[in-house]
């Protein structure tokens, strides 16, 4: 049994044939032109769709075509609502693919079908209950209960990073103040780096800095392995804006495991560590109510192409 | 069809046979009594069902018995892990009744259950996503997802209340500090009156608190509504920290509809009128995302057995 998972991002698609063990054949790729209509760039993945089934000569074996998109969309419509970065509003994908192809197609929002790849094939394999928080320009996440992806009413919802975790705080690009994504993304480690490094001159992260060629998510993790008080501090606060964020998905739905993905995830053991360290002290219920465990995401890149198959792999599992 | 929801509380437990269409036969109650081991509480709550089933005559026509029960609860095991009101640690409730009794047991969370029976019976009938906050002491609440009750790994998520909404704000009796139920509760609510009282001698809720006889929820919103500004701001603060937390679940979950319960949801139209307005500016992705409506519950205090009672009686409906 295969399916298709495709993977939409803002400069490029990429898909892949995957088998229900979670092994993939070959990737195909097509990049997004700025200003292109979606419908036209539907119309060319579909042709490279339709050419990568014959060439693999897999056509008889696939059960379904799962596709991951960036934005708000209407899952139940298969329509994408609006996409920003993409410039697609009310394009009715999955009446596109249907249209031309034999093969039922879903859709689900990328972070979504992102942790889901990581849920039921990678970190969270075997695992019931698990959380996923991408911590890249922005923070996103993905919801799987029992095994199942809980996306929110009409696939709207699972919004991880735009939960207020300081009311009147910073200003998100959602429009709401105090979004975990101003606190604990990527973006947000490179602005609290920068804000130390002005403050404290001192500092070994200006050295490292001048090594290193710029500013981004790692500068304050290598200083603070080397024990500069600065780097320190940032790193310390990074981990408590983190923590109380996933803290606050532990008692909503109370996970076996929360997976990280992103680049501060390569971090590893020194902040894993220090992670499962924080959460039992502050977890309510805790120390009866079930352990959770943060690991970092195994899948990378593929995570979507793999989530986005196993939209119809795993359902036919059950 | 009827089944039996029971409510237990810190004070009494109080159950009734429950029909299909959420009607309600007589109610029957026993008072907990301080310090009565667990057991011997249980097994005289037995007791009065074996009478009531017999008295009532329905013995034929019971398909189970639902029980909502404050604390940590391991519903999988049918345990109360640990109830600090009530005293209990490691009550196999479940087995208890099953020993004496002939009908299948469940047991839930005691305000997942009351959002449960709000959902399905209340004010939530007929809608299918629905999330219940319960103002009081504290805030608990519930979810319901294409009407299912959604209760988190075990039975021990769901706890809205402690989701913290201010990094490093007020105090929570949880151990957490700035959890929105330190910001949205009655008891919130009661303590920033009394500051804002403090601070304005001059308002109008100094002489509403003598004729009232004491300081509660409803003095902020007595003075609102008579103009007075300290009141005004008392009551326009506690509306944007409660709505910034319904808008956090609204980003998770989607709700097509958020139920208020608990004294405050009876300041009727003059409270969500102002939150109704307050969300759709907020609103990540709004107008484009499924609208909101913020509603008061409706089944008071019987939303409690008529949800445990819904354990049963909505499975057996779908």
């Amino acid at each position: 049994m295969i399916a298709i998972g495709i993977d939409i991002g803002g400069t490029s698609i990429k898909g892949a044939a995957v088998y229900d063990d979670g092994k993939m054949l070959d990737v195909f790729s097509l990049p997004v032109i700025k200003g292109e209509p979606g419908e036209i760039t539907i119309d060319k993945l579909i042709d490279l769709v339709e050419i990568y089934i014959k060439d693999q000569g897999i056509a008889d074996k696939i059960v379904g075509i799962g596709i991951g998109i960036p934005g708000l969309l209407d899952v139940d419509k298969g329509i994408v609502v609006s996409s920003n970065n993409l410039n697609w509003y009310d394009l009715p994908i999955v009446k596109l693919f249907q249209d031309r192809l034999p093969y039922p197609v879903r859709i689900a929002n990328d972070a979504n079908v992102a942790a889901y790849g990581e849920a039921i094939y990678g970190a969270g394999k075997g695992v019931p209950y698990v959380i996923m928080l991408t911590l890249g320009t922005g923070v996103g996440g993905g919801i799987v209960l029992d095994g199942e992806l809980y996306e929110g009413n009409k696939g709207q919802g699972a919004e991880l990073g735009h939960v207020v975790v300081q009311y009147g705080g910073r200003q998100c690009t959602c429009g709401r103040k105090g979004c975990l994504e101003r606190y604990a993304s990527a973006t947000a480690l490179v602005m609290d780096t920068k804000e130390a490094m002005e403050q404290h001159p001192e500092s070994l992260m200006h050295k490292i800095v001048a090594e290193h060629g710029k500013i981004d998510g790692r500068i304050a993790f290598m200083a603070a392995r080397q024990g500069d008080p600065a780097g320190l501090a940032v790193v310390e606060q990074y981990i408590y804006h983190l923590s109380e964020g996933i803290l606050n998905y532990c008692n909503i739905f109370r996970p076996n495991i929360v997976i990280l993905s992103g680049g501060i995830a390569n971090e590893g053991d020194y902040l894993f560590d220090q992670i499962n360290a924080y959460l039992p002290k502050e977890n309510y219920g805790f120390p009866k109510s079930p352990a959770v465990t943060v690991v970092p995401a195994k899948l990378g890149y593929d995570s979507g192409k793999i989530g986005a198959a196993a939209l119809f792999l795993h359902e036919k599992n059950h």
